[in-house]
């Protein structure tokens, strides 16, 4: 048991932090320190997971082979997509920069392991993606802390999933949630690169119906 | 454009944040400030959202009706769980105290709208998932930004979400991520309920393979 009331100040630090919180795709090449980031992935053990399941599966991707892979699979993804689009916005698409994977030195390949028995099934009978949504509030309170010490996470869903689990050889249970590129960023901001570069605005303000 | 360095203390007190996010199941019935609660769910406006998508739906749950449908869901599909429970793991079960929603002074039902055209399918493509993972993101700064305003957040998943979203008549292309209950908590810590409760224990360390 722990009693503990946060200050004022803490509260306006922490506001700061969520927003200069970004998606970062623009890093430079130096090296981050191994003490600095074995601190950050702790915040993976201090998130909520449905059931105590806690599966959350990380991979480190240093290879050369296996970064190839990964960015041989973001390109086809890219240019699928861009193949999607038409005019003005396949224009705007094609100068879009969506993923760091070229210059950021820490790459990770983050899965949630659907078929754990940790946590006995709590919680996930009726929403099985629970387990995935536990994983996804620990890649939340990671890239906080990450952002806290200054450094910069990009999170790369313009993959085919299935995929980067062969080319990883991880196993069939494990669900790709997220390939992440994380470094020193080349420039902070509290603006959304995706805004900057015109793509889509944010919304005014949160709607909230009531019943 | 804005530079800013966190301090040590910033981030020792940031850790303690994250220690003391707890899924809460036992709420003290006091109403909760609107001006606070107000405050709180801007942390939303600052999540991050594939596409700049914005896909998270808010629905507060504040009717008798609406809240004795969620109610009765909850404990339809908890009674289910249990039956899939047999011996000490039953009874284990059966003593669990898994949702606050009959002490909870504020309930919200947060939806993803997969079909929302915001953000022009960016990023969404290959992984539509990353709608739904994008609202949970925002519900763990939420979480967290509740936690230091000394608030209590309970995440109810044993529920039907088809059953709820009818109960709740909001459109069929919302998803459930969660149900939540809100308010004071009967009291703090740094350890999960389950584990307390003997359900499960967590993992002594994160494991990281390399590839």
């Amino acid at each position: 048991m722990r009693d503990h009331t946060f200050s004022d100040d803490f509260r306006t630090q922490f506001d700061l932090l969520m927003r200069l919180r970004r998606d970062v795709r623009r890093f430079r090449t130096d090296p981050v320190d191994e003490a600095v980031l074995a601190r950050c992935l702790d915040a993976f053990r201090l998130a909520p997971s449905v059931g105590l399941s806690e599966p959350w599966r990380l991979i480190r991707v240093t290879s050369a082979p296996a970064r190839a892979a990964a960015l041989d699979n973001f390109l086809a993804a890219n240019a699928d997509a861009l193949a999607g689009y038409s005019g003005d916005r396949a224009q705007q698409y094609g100068r879009l920069k969506l993923s760091g994977m070229q210059d950021a030195p820490v790459h990770l390949a983050v899965f949630c392991d659907d078929a754990t028995d940790q946590g006995h099934g709590l919680g996930a009978a009726t929403m099985p993606e629970m387990r995935r949504y536990s994983v996804v509030t620990a890649i939340t309170l990671f890239w906080l802390a990450l952002r806290a010490e200054g450094l910069g996470l990009g999170w790369v869903s313009i993959l085919d999933p299935d995929r980067l689990t062969r080319d990883l050889d991880v196993p069939a249970t494990w669900r790709l949630i997220g390939y992440f590129c994380l470094g020193w960023p080349e420039e902070t901001s509290d603006t959304p690169e995706l805004e900057r570069a015109g793509w889509e605005t944010r919304r005014p303000q949160l709607a909230i119906e009531t019943r």
